[in-house]
Parts: structure tokens; sequence; C-alpha cells
């Protein structure tokens, strides 16, 4: 990582760049022991182990001689050799272990469970695990959530082989990003926790597998029959729930084992500078992440190899004499896949100057996680922006030869409320915009291209974080000819050049005002079905109404005025707290009201739901104060 | 309070001010019930009451016929009747329950204190109480605390007769303001906690009596001797620590009447502006509170009235043509005798504004508080500048005719560090300018004269929050020609009329950056004192010396530069966590370091001293981040 992000500097400096500097954190990462291997077992009556998961996956052609690949395993899992009957949780989600503990019975406190990747960010599975008391837990991914019906596996097709696994940490750092410096940057100098007391370190033991090795486990698991089609996957297995293993093989136990080691070790981030003209004290940032697990052909090098090509643009245009108005920043970020370790840093250690004068930030992760058409995940200020800017990029669509990418995309992906407009969606969170937009306040935004949402229904692409996931992969069969990758480049390079360079940024704040309407009147109707509790409990919405339409009205003011503003918000998005990669809409009130009918102190579960509508009301309300003229 | 709002707004609009508006909050306040009198009592062994302490304070004459006086309490002490046998405190600091537990063996569980007023703010000594496990605590004034050789009680003199006692809140509110709505605006809209779970409401009664009812308890105090001479008092007994009372009286006990009620209450600002021509969205405040304990003679009208003359002078400079360069904005606060309710309501309804707007925040509570020399607590920003605007204001002292304020300022009382600069000391809390200063991180300051620091030792002025603070103590005793008050609102004023409209915000970074390296010199040698154990537990201070020196670097740079820059900052300066009323620097590191040698887990105290210092370094890295160049 450090001999490509030295690359990576030189590079930005032959393109052209006033500075491309390296800059450092020594934080927390996790590693499998390279002397101990990981794996899973099943155990006979006299605890002999006699089946094995693989240690490492077969790799691909042409890749064999390549040293020090590292296996499948789950970053910072803790070290451990938990023993136990096994329990299926399908997708280990709140509402799976609900269904077990409330309608099943099913108890899994000393149990280890195995449930399959996809659905919910794995940190929140673990984390869910925990709380229902398993001592292990064990993710493997089922074809049904990671094939495409015909399509053959890897290296035939892009679907996923049953030899290998998902790798990726099992953190819920909530944006804390080092798990040791919560707060602060991981620098020579910062304060570090005790691990025991790191953020968001799971506290059972977790290890991945392929389904070849999940079969022998699920295909033995007796006890109860699964309770519907929905927990059922694509193996030819009856998916029964356990505990433990059917008939003469009840005494089987399933034993994990579990040797990863945590390693404070140095990061570096490649921080890329072409200086405004106007206002230098303004920034817009692109940013990505370089690191990978293993080859890492999309995730992120479809997107890294996208950074390096707007960045060797805006040399071009240097040198032609322009310079942005703004400040643009490069980032190439390290350690994402430790839990946003790079970007995250880098926001703490310059939080307050970054919150200040920050306009956008613009993510650059993978550029495809599928190919059929464009997806866009952003604050509503950018959207008239989006909208703008695919109408002036070529469609790379085989069928829209000549059209727009805006075309194709709301041909392919019209937004749900409004058939005239393509689909944007809310931003989650799952790469480096986190700090940037959850934290900071700052307007974020990430596009790419993504699969059929209609007929696809496999968990993002298949072969995500395993072995396979090759510069072939992509070249064969995801972009052959580069264009989709071309079009995302495109797309980011021209909101960067947009924000950085129009003369007043181009927000829409009456879009913003239109999607606090739309979200404000979701949370109230999903109260709904509370009517009467709400009623009782004196809980009402109508502040939070009455706030959003004093934003309405300051908005449209302000366009009236057609000035320039600076927002910050944290109260309106958050990835969802029982899935990470999901954004949510009032995320306070949401989870105030969630489950909120089997709360065992309804009046204090309500008494919390009105504290939420309260303080989305006066977020509203102060944001509605800037604005407007203030004094 | 609302008819004097409105009377102030009207003068502000004939003034000629832009704006003049008044802002209301729905607040917690706490009164005494008015139809039943709080008193406390000592009991007979028959559970009889044989003495009770007054209800009222005899009113000064020409005020006999006022009605609705607010007999003395402490506001937000809980309703209760308490009974038990008493213990003198002395102060009730953290050090005088030191004392009390580890080296003369007294347990305060379950008794009734009593305290002295003084050295540190009531809050705090309630809280010490309580932690000390008292179910009671009476304060009241001793004559050594308010009383001033050879002067007469009033109204003869400006001393404390016996008959009257202190007023004051007694919340522990850390910034909080409303107790009920921490963090955000008091509106009709926002969530309410329950009273229980109010910040900073004591658990136990508490009640303020004058000297004379005192007497009679201190008087029969048996039990153990005081420990030395700085537990005496200036009452003719022989302060006996307790616990009960001496010989034949120790089955009498003490009991407290406390019936306060607590009462969400309507509290309004008057907030007036005028419009900056060249940056109308970088504002200088100017606020005071209006409210006061009965009269409020000194406290707040001394300064009330500044307030109202320097809002006419700037009238009058607008009708000349005159606009300043930045926005002014006036505010007369409300409730700040409740816990500064109104000034920090307002900054929590306008944080994130003010927060990225304000240039600084300056203070107009009471101009007097003494009549000797100037006292000044600001910001190391406004160091230079009050220096130079002191030069340029006539003194208004005896013996100094024809000299500048600066001169017999600098004469009475020179700084201890250097003597050729007078003495300006940190600001602490205990006034309107906390939320701006302690949470947004404004730069601020306050001004008043004050008694003489060497020879008064009397804590405060001795009439503080009695019914005799009235407009004749100041026009008989302080400040008869009203020119301390004067030279105070010349003082104000000009600080704000030079902060609004010089081209360069007239701040001095190099003087902050001096500041921080006494600070981290100071804290560094108290912890000397630790030495060996900073040395065993790797404590090194290091990081953060190099800290302040990469700031003093920046510092240095940026007035080399000579450009413009806000700084916020919160690690520097705090309220002391055991006396509200003064200020700390480095309190993180200070509070970690406190009483450290007496803790149970020495390896976890330290690693906190550790936090506090890593803390306090990234600060101020940060700081130095924002002064330099950024990219």
């Amino acid at each position: 990582n450090l001999l490509l992000a030295k690359k990576i500097q030189n590079q930005w400096k032959k393109f052209g760049l006033d500075s491309a500097e390296l800059v450092h954190y020594d934080v927390l990462l996790s590693y499998p022991n390279e002397t101990n291997a990981n794996y899973i077992s099943v155990t006979d009556e006299h605890g002999i182990e006699i089946f094995n998961t693989s240690y490492i996956e077969p790799p691909p052609v042409g890749y064999e001689n390549v040293k020090n690949i590292v296996p499948p395993y789950n970053a910072f899992s803790p070290a451990g050799v938990p023993e136990g009957e096994l329990i299926y949780v399908n997708y280990a989600r709140t509402e799976d272990f609900f269904k077990l503990e409330r309608e099943m019975n099913i108890n899994c406190t000393g149990k280890i469970v195995i449930a399959r990747y996809g659905r919910i960010f794995r940190g929140n599975k673990v984390k869910n695990a925990m709380l229902a008391g398993a001592k292990g837990i064990i993710l493997y991914s089922d074809p049904a959530d990671y094939s495409a019906p015909g399509v053959q596996p890897y290296p035939k097709g892009w679907n996923l082989p049953g030899t290998v696994a998902q790798r990726g940490n099992v953190l819920n750092l909530d944006g804390a990003g080092d798990p040791l410096t919560p707060g602060y940057p991981a620098k020579e100098y910062t304060f570090r926790l005790d691990v025991e007391d790191g953020v968001g370190i799971p506290q059972i033991p977790v290890h991945p597998i392929g389904y070849n090795d999940a079969e022998i486990f699920l295909r033995y698991l007796g006890g109860i029959a699964s309770p519907d089609e929905s927990w059922k996957g694509g193996l030819n297995v009856s998916y029964n729930i356990g505990p433990g293993f059917v008939g003469h093989d009840s005494f089987r136990k399933v034993r994990m084992h579990v040797y990863n080691i945590n390693k404070i070790t140095r990061i570096y981030n490649v921080i890329g500078t072409i200086r405004g003209s106007v206002e230098p004290d303004r920034y817009v940032i692109l940013g990505g992440h370089r690191d990978s697990w293993v080859f890492g052909g999309i995730d992120p090098t479809s997107g890294a190899a996208t950074l390096q090509e707007v960045a060797q643009s805006f040399g071009k245009l240097l040198s032609s004499g322009w310079r942005p108005r703004r400040t643009i920043i490069f980032a190439s970020w390290d350690a994402e896949e430790f839990g946003l370790l790079g970007s995250t840093e880098w926001a703490e250690e310059n939080a307050k100057t970054l919150q200040e004068r920050s306009v956008a930030y613009i993510n650059s992760d993978s550029s495809i996680e599928g190919n059929y058409t464009l997806r866009v995940d952003c604050t509503p200020l950018l959207h008239q922006l989006v909208y703008k800017l695919t109408k002036e990029i070529s469609s790379p669509d085989d069928g829209f030869e000549s059209k727009s990418l805006y075309e194709s995309w709301l041909a392919k992906d019209p937004s749900s409320e409004s058939k005239t407009l393509p689909r944007i969606n809310k931003l989650g969170s799952g790469s480096d915009f986190e700090a940037y937009f959850q934290r900071l306040g700052i307007a974020s935004g990430r596009v790419r291209y993504t699969k059929n949402r209609k007929t696809d229904t496999y968990s993002s692409y298949p072969i995500y974080h395993t072995i396979y996931e090759t510069f072939e992969l992509v070249e064969k069969f995801y972009d052959p000819t580069f264009k989709k990758q071309l079009a995302v480049a495109q797309l980011r390079g021209a909101l960067v050049y947009e924000l950085a360079d129009a003369k007043i940024i181009p927000f829409n704040i009456q879009d913003y005002a239109k999607t606090l309407e739309n979200y404000a009147r979701s949370i109230y109707n999903s109260s709904r079905k509370h009517e009467q509790a709400c009623r009782g409990h004196g809980v009402s919405f109508e502040s939070l109404f009455s706030a959003v339409k004093n934003f309405s009205e300051a908005a449209s003011d302000f366009h009236r005025r057609l000035s320039q503003v600076d927002l910050n918000k944290h109260i309106i998005f958050a990835p969802s707290s029982r899935n990470k990669y999901a954004g949510e809409s009032f995320p306070g009130i949401f989870d105030a009201m969630f489950d909120i009918e089997n709360k065992a102190d309804p009046h204090s579960a309500w008494k919390e739901v009105k504290k939420h509508i309260s303080i989305a009301a006066f977020t509203i309300q102060a944001a509605a104060g800037t604005l407007k003229e203030f004094l």
C-alpha cells in the first residue's frame, strides 16, 4: 500500500497537481495469524475434529504464484476457539432474531450461529449474534444471494464458486475511525484506548466460509424446521434451524478456530490539491480508497482508476491555463476495508477546517457493482446538478447509442415517486464519505454503475471481496469496453468541476426542502400504525411539519435571493443502526419507534419518540434560520 | 421583567438601532412557595421547634411598601423537610470535605451541614455536600467573608448586616441552560426532561440565612473543635465542627423547611442590531442580563445601564452617518440568576450561525463589584486591544486625575508575571458569556471595577444578592460620581467599536500562543510533584509542548501574513469543576491529576492524564492547522 501510495503521489505530481503529499496514521488493524490458520470444524462425541473448512481459496488462473495472499477472515474478530451446538439464523438481522426468540422460542445463548451474508452489513450480523448470546458466528455466502440464474461460476462466468469466501471487517464503529482513537486522529502523540475498550470490536469470534463448506454444516442441522421460504437459500439442504445436528449426529458440535492478531500499523493517505483561484479556502473533495482485499479488481480499483483519470484530466485543464474557482482536494484513502480508517482519521485531524470550508465531498470507491444502469446516492442538494450533468454525458449502454446517460438511466430506473425522473437514493454508509457526510455535515454524493434492481436479486456482485475479484473479472464480464467506467468517471469529474468552478455553488435547497417534506410524511405515516398509542402518549408530529414548512419557505426565499450558503446537517440522514449500509431518514425517530409495541416501558419509549421529534424539529428550524437573513 | 424588556426594546428603537426584538423561551424556574415559607429550626427532644430563622429581610428605608419581594431562598433547591444533627463544613469545598473525611474522620452521611458562603460557587457547595451524604445544607454569610474592617453595616456603610441573606441558584448546569432542555432551545416544540432528570438540579434541600441566625446554630455546636484558624469565621463562637450540639443540648436537632416550587415560565431576551456595512454576516455581541434578585442595584443594573449607554452612543454615531463594518448585536438577557438561562437558550437556538459568524462576545453584567481599580477577564486574543483602549480612557480614580485608566490600573494591579503590564485574568464562568466562550468558542471578555485584591479579603461585595442591593448602595458608597461606571462603559463600548469596525479584527494570536506556553508550563509544573509516578506510568508532556511550539510558529507566521482568522477553542479554558466561578487552564489535564495520589486505581487514573494531554495536544495542533495555509 505504501508503494502504491508513492506511485499515485508521483502520478499526481506528473499530472500537474499543485501538491501531492502522503499523510500517515497509526491505526489498529487485524490480520490472520500467519502460523496458525483459522478454520471451523465439526467434532465428534470425543471432541475429535472430523471435518475442517478450507484454509485458503484456490487462486485464479495466472495468479498461482502470487505470494502473501491474505486468506478469508473477518477483520477484528477476536481470537478464540468457541465450541457448541449450531443454529442457523438466516441473515442474522434483528427481525431474524425476533422470529427465533419470540415466535420459535429458540435461545441462541451459548450456541454457535451460522448466518448467510447479504441484506445487511456484516458488522450488524455479528453484533446481533452477540446480543442474542451466541459464542461465535459463522458467515457464509449462499448461492441464493451470490448467484444469478443461468450464469456460470468464475472463471467461466461471474457467479460465486463454492470454494471462495467473502472477507470483510466486522466492526460497529459508528463513524469512529481507528477503534483506539475515537474522535481524534491516530497520530504519534494520540492517547490510545486498550483494545478491550476499543470502539466497535466484537466480543465473539467470527469467520467467513464458502458455500461448499457451509453445505456440510447445514446439511446435517436438525432441530426445528425453517419457518418459511424466506429462510431458505439456494443449497440443496432443508435449512433446518437446529440447535445441533440430526439423529445420530446430535453429539457432534461445531468448533471455531480463530487466531486473528491485532496490530497498530502505519497507513498512508495521498492528498493532492489544485489551489482555487478565487476562493482558495473553499474545498471540493474527490476521495476514494486504494486498499483492497486481495486483488481488488472491482473494489476499489475500478474506482481508484477513475480517481486517477479525473486527476489527469484536471491536470490537462491546468496546463491549458484553466484554474478552478475553488480548491479541489484529491484523496487516495488507505485502510477503508478496515473500517473507513484513512478517510476518517484525516477528517478527524482536520475537522474544524474541513467543516467550515468544504463545499462538497464526492466519493470515488468502485465505479461498477453491475453493468445495467447508473446508481446515484447523494444529498438532495445535488439532485439537480446530477440530472443536468447526466444529460451531457453519453450513455454507455447497448441500445442507447447516441442517447444521454440520463436517458438510459431514466428508462431503466425511474424513481418510484416521479416516473419522469431517474431514481436517486439517500446516502447510507459503507464507504469513505461517511465521516464527511454523517459527521462533518458536508454535502456528499457517490455514483457508480449497478445491477438491475428489479430482476437481479443477488446481494452485491457475487465475487465481492474474494480472491477472484481480478482485473479479468472486470475485463471479461463487467465492462469489456470500459465504457461504463468511463461514464462514471465523466460524471464524477463533472460533479467536481461544477462544484469547484461554478460562480454560485450548484446546490438546490428547494429539493432539500421537498425531501424533508417526504421524510416527515413518511416517518409520520410509519407512526400511523401506532395511532392510538401516539394519541395516548401525547406524541405529535406537528412541530416537525411546522419546522419543515418554515424551512421550505426559507428555501424558496433563499433561491429567490440566489446567494450562497453552506448547510450542515446530521439529524436527517444516518446509516441505519440495524444495517450500516442503508441510509435512514429521521433515524432518531425511526429507531425510537422501531419495535415499540414490544417495549417493556411504553411511557418512556414514547417519551423517546417525542424527544426525537423535538430534536428533528429544532434542527430544521435551525437550518431555516441559516437560510434566512439572520437579523 | 417583561415590562422592563419592552421598555428596553423601545429605548433601543428610539436610540436608532436597526432592529430590537423580544425573543422568548419557556424555561424551568424555581420560586419559594408563597403560602408556605421556608425556614430552618432547632428542635428539642420532643421534636418541638424552639428556634426558627427569619422568613424575610427587613426592607431598606424608602422601600417599606414594595410588594412581592422574593424572600431569601436558593433557587432549584428541592422541597423537603430533612432533620438531623448539624455539622459545620467551612466553605464546603472539596478540600474541606477531604479534611473532614480523611483527617478528622467525620462522616456527613444523614447529617445537615452548614457552610459559609464564599470562595467557590454555591452550586459546587451543594453538590459537594450531596456527594458527602448530607441530607440538607444551610448556607450563610459569615462576617469574615462579607465585611470589611472599619465599615458599618448597611445603611450606614456597605458591610453586610446580620439580618439579610444571599439569594442565588444552586444548579450544577455545566452550561446546559434550561435544566429540562439541555443542548436545545426551550421553545414551544421542544421535548422536556422530567424534573427528576433535569440537568444539575440538586437532590438535597438547601437554604440561605443571615449571620444573626447562623450564630444561633454555630454557638451551640459541639463535637470536634475546628482543625485550624482557616475554619474560623468572624462570629464570636468557637466554630466547632459537630456533629450535633454541646452538652445538655445534644438531643436537639436541626430541621430545614424548604417548600420551593418549580415552574416552567416564559422569559424574554431583547435582541437589538446594528447591521454591518461591509461584513453584515460577522457579529460582535454585547450582552448582559436584566433580571435581578430583588432590586439589583449593582447586579445587574450597574451593567444593564452601561449596556443602554453604549447602545445610545452607537445610535448617535449612526445618526451622524457612521455604520460599523460588521454587525453589532445588543442583548438584554433574562433569567441569568437562574443559571444563565436567557443567554444560553439563545446560543442554543442559533448555535451554528453564531459559531460560524461571531467575532467576539463582550459581557455587560455588573460594571462594579468594588471601586478600587479595573478588572479584566478575557481571551488572550484581546489583551493587546484592552491595553490599547485603556490608554485612551481617563482614569476615574482619585489621585489619578489627567492619567489614563491604563496608568491607574497598572499602578494598582500589575500582573504577577510582568510588572510592566496590568493584570488580566482568564475567563471562568458565572455570567452570560459562558455559552458563547466555553461552548461556542467565541472570543470573549468582561471588564468591571473591582476591589483591592491585596487588602480586601471579603468575598464579592458584602450586600450581594440581598434586599439591600439598591440604587442608594451604589450612589452613596460605590460610585457617587458614577465615574467608575462611566469608565467601564467607555471600555466596553470601545471594545465593541474596535471589534466591529477595524479593518483587521484586532486579535493578537501571538498572545494566545504565549498564554498556551504559560499554561503548558504550569500544568507540567503541577505534574512535577508526581514526577516519579509520571515516569512510572509513561506520562509525557512532550506532545503538548510540541503542539504549543507548532502553534506558536504558526501564530508568528500568521501575524507576518497579517490576514484574518477565527479561532474556536474549548480545551484550553473551562470553569473549574470544583468552583464554577474560577477559570481553569487545561481543565481536562488538571482535573485528571486532581487528588491523583488518592485514586484507587493509579493505572487508570494516569491513563486518564495521558488521554487529556493527548486531547490538548491535538486541539492545539488543529488550531495551528487553522492558522497555517492549509494546503
